[in-house]
C-alpha cells in the first residue's frame, strides 16, 4: 500500500533503520548523547532559545499540558476543524473557561478576528491556535496571529502537529510560548513521540499552578532535562533515534528550506493534479495546507467512497474527518513519498472518478 | 554491549523485526486489526475481562489515570522503594491526601500491616502497590494483599512495570481494578507504550470524576475501544506491533507458565551466581523480585563503580536508584538474554570483583 496518509505516515528508509535497532537503557550515557543532541537540533529548526521537552506521548498530551501547566482560568480557543475543536475539549476537561474564535469551515483564523475576539473577551490568559488543521487541510496565518495575541500580552499556544516540519515556524521571533508536534507527521517517523518548545514565561506559570498533575508537569521535566538526566519518564528510544536521523538527514541536504521546498512541490503537484480531475480543494484559496489536502467529493459521492475505491488501487489516502467526513477525503504529502508515486497515484485517482 | 537492564531491556529479534516494518493508518482496518488482537491476547494473559488499554504514554501514565479518573479524596500508597515513592508523588502532584505504608526498605509489605493501615485510615478510597519495586529488587505477595484490600472495600491499583509477564497476574481472581505495565520491562518490547485492565467499578468512578483531564480519561478510551475505534490518539504502532508478536510468541511456545519458567530459571542463575561470588542480595530473603536482582555492593565500594566496570567488558547492568544508589547494584533478567550472556556476565562480574 502506498501512504498518502495524513498521519502515521510512510517513514523514510533511514529512519525505519533506526527504528529497528536493539534497546538501550534511557539512563545510559548513549541516550542522553541522542537526548540532547535531539534536543539540539530541534531548537536549531524552530530558531528558539525555549527548553525543547520529548514527550512520551502524543501531541495531544502536550496539549494537556499547556493548559495544566500555564492556564488558571481561561483561553480562547481558535478552532478551524476537529483539531481546533480538540484543544477546546481539552480545557474544558482540565475544567477551565473556554471563548471561541470559530470561523465558517473552510475558513482561516485572520489578525483582525483574533484582535475583535480579544477586545471581547480581555479576561483569557492564552490563545490556543492550530496552525494547520489536518482535518479540513487549512493552514493559519500563524505569524501574524501570534503576533497579535503577544500585543495583548497573551500567551500563544500553536498546534502544530501537522505543520512542524512541513513549513516554518520561527517560535522567539513569532513569540511562541508553547509549540507542540508529533513524530508520526511531517517528520515520517512513527507515532508515540511528542515535542514541543516551552518559554521562560510559560515555565514560570508552572511553577505556580496548582493540581498540574505529574506526567505532563513541565517544571519536572525542565529539572530533568537541566541536570543532564534526559526525561523524568522512559524516553521514547526508537521514535526519538528516528527523529534524530531525520533532523541530521535535512541539516546534511541543505537545512529547512531544502525540506520545506520538498513538501511544497509535491503538495502543489497533488493540488494541480486534483483539480485537472475536475475536483476542488474544501479551505479557502490561499490558506490550502501545505502538508494536507482536503479535496471535496464530486456532488452526491461520499469521501469514503472514494477512500476505499483508493485502497483497491494500492493508495492509502486519508478519508474525511469530524464535520467533513462525508464531503470530503485527504490526500497528505508527508513522510516518504517517491514522486513517481504521486503520479501514479493521480492516475488511479482519474480511474476511480471515472468510474463512478 | 549485552543488556541486564532493568528497562529498557534487550528487545527479542522477532520483536525487532516487527518494531522497523513500515507505519499505517491508526485508523485503517490493518491497525484495528492488531489493536483487538492485541487486547485480546492481553486478557486471556492477565486472565480479566476489565477493558483493556493501549496508552500512549509510559507505565506512569496510567498511574496517573488510576488516580485522577477514580480517587475523589484520598487512598492509601504501600511503599517498598522508589516507584511506591512515585504513585503518592503523582497523587500528592494531582491533589489528593496519601497516607503511606512504609516498611523498612528490603522489607515486603506484608497482609497484616495492611490491616493495619487500614484499620487506621478507614477512610481511604484506593490501595496502590507496587507489585515489583524496581528500584529495591522486591516482590510483594499481591494476591494476599490485594484479598486484604478488597475485604475493607477498596479499589485496588498495581503498579505491575516490572512484574506484568514475568510471574503471574490475575486479574479477576484476585480482584485487581487498575494493573498496568510498560512495553520495555518482561515483555521485551522498545518504550513508549503504557499497557493497563480498567474494571467496571474503576469505569464508573471515572465517569462520576471532575476534572480527570482528557489524555488519561478512561471512559474516553472505554468509548473508542468499544466503538471499534482503538485509541482516542493516534496509537503507538510500533511498540503495539511488537507487543503483539511477543504475546503470540509466547502462546505458540506453551503458555505463560512456559514464559515465567525461563525468567525464574535465569533469576535464579544470577542469583545463585552473584551468591558464589560472596555478594547478598538486598531485599529480604523470599521477597527477592523474580524480574530483577538488587545486590549489595561490596563494603566501601559504591555500586555504581561496578556498574561503569562491567560496561568496560560489555555488559551493561543498572544502577542502584533513588535511597540505594550508591549501596547496590542491580542485573535484570528480562527480554532477550541468552542463556550463555549469563555465564559471561557473571564471569566478568568475578573478574571485577577480584580486581577491586
Amino acid at each position: 500500500m502506498k501512504l498518502f496518509t495524513v498521519g502515521p505516515v510512510a517513514c523514510y528508509p533511514e529512519v525505519l533503520e533506526e527504528i529497528g535497532r536493539q534497546m538501550y537503557s534511557h539512563r545510559s550515557r548513549e541516550y542522553l548523547d541522542l537526548h540532547y543532541e535531539t534536543v539540539d537540533l530541534l531548537k536549531r529548526f524552530l530558531e528558539t532559545e525555549s527548553q525543547i521537552f520529548l514527550f512520551s506521548s502524543t501531541g495531544t498530551g502536550f496539549m494537556e499540558a499547556s493548559i495544566r501547566n500555564c492556564v488558571r482560568r481561561s483561553l480562547l480557543c481558535c478552532i478551524n476543524g476537529s483539531f481546533g475543536k480538540r484543544f477546546a475539549d481539552v480545557a474544558v476537561a482540565n475544567g477551565r473557561v473556554v471563548e471561541r474564535l470559530e470561523p465558517p469551515l473552510g475558513e482561516p483564523v485572520l489578525p483582525d478576528m483574533l484582535e475583535d475576539a480579544l477586545a471581547r473577551h480581555p479576561e483569557v490568559e492564552a490563545v490556543a491556535l492550530t496552525h494547520n488543521e489536518t482535518s479540513a487541510g487549512l493552514i493559519n496565518p500563524l505569524r501574524e496571529l501570534a503576533s497579535a495575541a503577544k500585543a495583548h500580552g497573551k500567551l500563544v499556544f500553536v498546534d502544530a502537529v501537522s505543520s512542524m516540519g512541513g513549513t516554518e515556524i520561527k517560535v522567539d521571533e513569532w513569540g511562541i510560548d508553547v509549540c507542540f508536534s508529533s513524530s508520526q507527521k511531517c517528520f515520517g517517523v512513527p507515532p508515540g513521540l511528542a515535542v514541543g518548545s516551552v518559554s521562560e514565561e510559560a515555565l514560570k506559570l508552572s511553577e505556580a499552578a496548582v493540581d498540574k498533575g505529574w506526567y505532563f508537569d513541565f517544571k519536572l521535566w525542565e529539572r530533568y532535562q537541566k541536570r543532564g538526566r534526559g526525561t523524568p519518564v522512559t524516553s521514547v528510544i526508537p521514535q526519538i533515534a528516528g527523529l534524530n536521523r531525520i533532523l541530521r538527514l535535512i541539516e546534511e541536504r541543505g537545512g529547512k528550506e531544502w525540506y520545506f521546498n520538498l513538501y511544497r512541490r509535491r503538495n502543489l503537484k497533488i493540488r494541480r493534479g486534483v483539480e485537472r480531475l475536475g475536483l476542488s480543494i474544501f479551505p479557502r484559496k490561499g490558506y490550502e495546507s501545505p502538508t494536507v489536502s482536503c479535496v471535496n467529493a464530486p456532488e452526491g459521492v461520499e469521501g469514503a467512497l472514494i477512500y476505499e475505491r483508493m485502497r483497491g488501487k494500492g493508495f492509502e489516502l486519508a478519508m474525511g474527518y469530524g464535520d467533513l467526513k462525508e464531503t470530503t477525503f485527504r490526500i497528505g504529502n508527508m513522510g516518504h513519498i517517491e514522486e513517481r508515486d504521486i503520479d501514479l497515484m493521480l492516475e488511479a485517482l482519474g480511474e476511480v472518478l471515472a468510474a463512478l
